[in-house]
């Protein structure tokens, strides 16, 4: 393990974050607010940024120096990200808590009257979210594939361009395009809130919690204190896009306009939501007398959220009936596409099991049988379904020891599992003290904590975060 | 497919059951109670049997005859094993619950007022799980590893002998040896409770429900009826040494008197059973205030039962804290041993999909590592870590959309999940309505043949029965 290339890179990380804290500056200094926070953030994160730099080194940085980039990047961006709301009187571990939440788009929040916060720091609030959507992006499509972590031809072979080179020049090149992706999208649909009449500030501030999948609201009621079916759909359709892996959209642009229809997961992904909402539209009809529209309106908008983990909400679905309630709990847990900003199982990964599965059952039959499992008309490796396998057993290991850490400490069970899987899953809210009208801030230091590694590891495809656990990892 | 074959030995099967239901008759002329309904069930289930042992044929069966049977076995065991019950003025669904539950020694009842019901029909009611368990044992380590279902290795391995001869001779062979042990297991039971001073039908309806994992109890407080600390740890014991697989008894025996100590999947199931209890003992002591000798009792005694998917109780643990709850609830998921009379995933599938799991981590590190999971210093063949996975998915499967399935006919979450569960994994008594001091008379029409099928599908290792309803088993 090199560690001055490890320091070196996240050198010139804090320094760009140190960059970025200056637009959180200038919305303080619009609204008149308080500039100290953001500009000792910037002091402290832009001199620590180049500290680290000093650790020049022209290296190039290998597997395992990759692995403890990508995850101690996260951890960095959360704690310096964390300064701002600790300048507003948030106590550290849940400024931790809160910027954590934050870069890894989960939304789950600590914050228990939103609307009091300064505007300059529920705008830095949004945008980390923004910022982590972004890095997720290159983490899944340039950098996992490089690293060879779970799953990692599903996204690669998505890619234009031969993949074999240096990871450097490579990574720069997807990421840009991934980039400027992003910005249409993140543009259109500023555009498009504006358009129904929001402000340029909340407009942003919702985008920022939409393309990212990352569900923060600067108010207490989400997309709900809106009050406007509008933007509602205008919200449930930028959500539905941020679910999709968007090296999809490259190609559909580039390569093959029908890409989408074509994609075995986007497929699945669309069928599931529609068949969750239908069922969802039936139950909210039946058991509250909901007229269809409004409940196909809600059934819609919570499933797409949930699903894609961004966890915005137009009601507080805390309310609803246990079976409404259980559906959100299973498209929760499946996620949404891999290479998208939504967090979960992934769509892919539930899709190959389940494949694999139907295969086995033939093979029950048929036992000398040839016969693997395709997606997309191409074979899916052994070593990818293996990789699959061993992410999910350990996403669901830590899914339940979480959930039970928290129960231990108090919690109830569905406050322990919710809490447990929105963190991991990255989803944001959970039910019962944790749902949508309530806070993370109740739960005991311990849980916290918990819900804190809970929050980095799902975001970073799990690997990524426990290999830094294992000693093996840290053997020359 | 042959349905001569598959209707001939169901032929034979049905004989067999009418036998044994001689004596439960012999149990009501005892005490004097009717004895029209075993009468009368003797006489169609004989009949129906020998109008099937009709279709006499000297061909062998083949693998898909081979699902057939096992799968139509259980449920016509199931169906005619319910008449006893109907006879008792039990409707025939509740009644058809009631056998399958115990017949897959599941130990769910539908039963609100036991005590009510006479002698002999409550002896039936224990005995079909001893049968049931009987033939759960056969099926494990005799007929699944012939079949190639899930994890067959696993069982075969164990096994003395060469096992590639025709499958009728062997299958009765080892039988034969499994069923001794079974007796000798049971008959110590037997005689442990009778010193400890509980009356021979007692020892032999707790035996019944202990041995075969069943759960079933005479008393509306099962196990706590008894009032003796004495009784419980001897229940404790014997849960605990059917919770393990029947070979390694045999191999004690015969080939290694270390086997126990050597196995891999009996040390992680004793170390799972210590850890849970030793949580479970502290939660008890902190919450309740109980001492914790106390403590203690209660613990071993609930995670024994639930982790072998026994079900007896000696308090009602729906009044516990959340998180020992929890624990149960855990335990429950994993169950007992492969090849023995234990529901659930299983302890060894569990235990090679963590070493997967560890296997790919590693993997991650040195990607051209070339490396096996092992299992008691063997390497565990790709095709075994194959079918446990598919195993699992298509188990999670079953238990979530039977949960959702509860959910929508109104039952709560936790009722839902824990009633699809305690059937799945055959576990018998769930949480909150279907609690130890709970039934599930209540679960609507729908949710009851869920839950039958559950049990059933559950039982046979979910595949013998999941691929009856796939249309490449019924093609030529
Ligand atoms: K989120
Ligand atoms: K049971």
């Amino acid at each position: 393990m090199n560690f001055r290339i490890v320091l070196y890179v996240l050198g010139g990380l804090l320094r760009l974050l140190g960059l970025f804290m200056i637009i959180p500056l200038g919305v303080a200094y619009y609204y008149g607010e308080s500039l100290t926070p953001f500009l000792i953030s910037i002091l402290v994160t832009t001199i620590t940024g180049f500290l680290l730099l000093s650790y020049k080194t022209e290296e190039e940085w290998m597997r395992k120096e990759g692995f403890a980039i990508v995850a101690l990047g996260w951890l960095a961006a959360a704690i310096f990200g964390a300064i701002p709301f600790i300048m507003d009187g948030i106590s550290p571990l849940n400024a931790f808590f809160e910027s954590m939440s934050g870069f890894t788009a989960t939304g789950s929040t600590i914050l228990t009257d939103i609307e009091s916060h300064p505007k300059s720091i529920l705008f830095w609030r949004g945008m980390i979210m923004w910022l982590g959507g972004m890095g997720i992006i290159v983490l899944f499509i340039a950098i996992l594939p490089k690293l060879g972590v779970a799953g990692r031809q599903l996204f690669r072979a998505e890619m234009p361009g031969p993949t074999e080179e240096k990871l450097k020049p490579r990574v720069r090149e997807t990421a840009k395009i991934l980039w400027i992706i992003y910005f249409v999208i993140s543009f259109l649909q500023v555009i498009a809130l504006m358009l129904a009449g929001v402000s340029l500030y909340d407009s942003l501030n919702l985008m920022f919690s939409t393309v990212s999948c990352g569900g923060f609201s600067n108010y207490a009621l989400s997309v709900g204190a809106f009050n406007s079916p509008h933007i509602e759909y205008i919200t449930a359709l930028f959500t539905f896009i941020a679910g999709v892996n968007f090296a999809l959209y490259y190609r559909a642009m580039f390569v093959d306009k029908n890409t989408l229809l074509k994609d075995e997961e986007f497929r699945f992904y669309t069928a599931l939501i529609l068949a969750a909402s239908g069922l969802l539209t039936f139950l909210l009809w039946r058991d509250f007398g909901t007229n269809l529209s409004d409940s196909f309106r809600l059934a819609i908008f919570h499933v797409i959220s949930v699903m894609t983990t961004t966890g915005l909400v137009t009601t507080d679905f805390n309310l609803w009936s246990d079976s409404a309630k259980m559906i959100l709990i299973i498209v929760g847990f499946i996620g949404g596409c891999a290479g998208s900003t939504g967090g979960g199982i992934k769509v892919v990964r539930v899709l190959i099991l389940l494949k694999h599965s139907r295969m086995e059952l033939f093979k029950a039959l048929h036992p000398r049988a040839i016969k693997g499992v395709k997606l997309n008309s191409k074979n899916v490796p052994e070593e990818i379904v293996n990789s699959i396998v061993s992410f999910v057993v350990i996403y669901l290991l830590i899914f339940v020891s979480s959930a039970l850490v928290l129960s231990v400490l108090g919690m109830d069970i569905i406050t322990s599992f919710t809490a447990s899987i929105a963190t991991l899953g990255n989803v944001g809210p959970g039910m019962n003290v944790v749902g949508p009208m309530g806070s993370f801030d109740s739960i005991p230091l311990l849980g916290k904590l918990v819900l804190i590694a809970n929050m980095w590891i799902g975001r970073l495809e799990v690997y990524t975060v426990i290999l830094l656990f294992t000693p093996e990892f840290w053997k020359k």
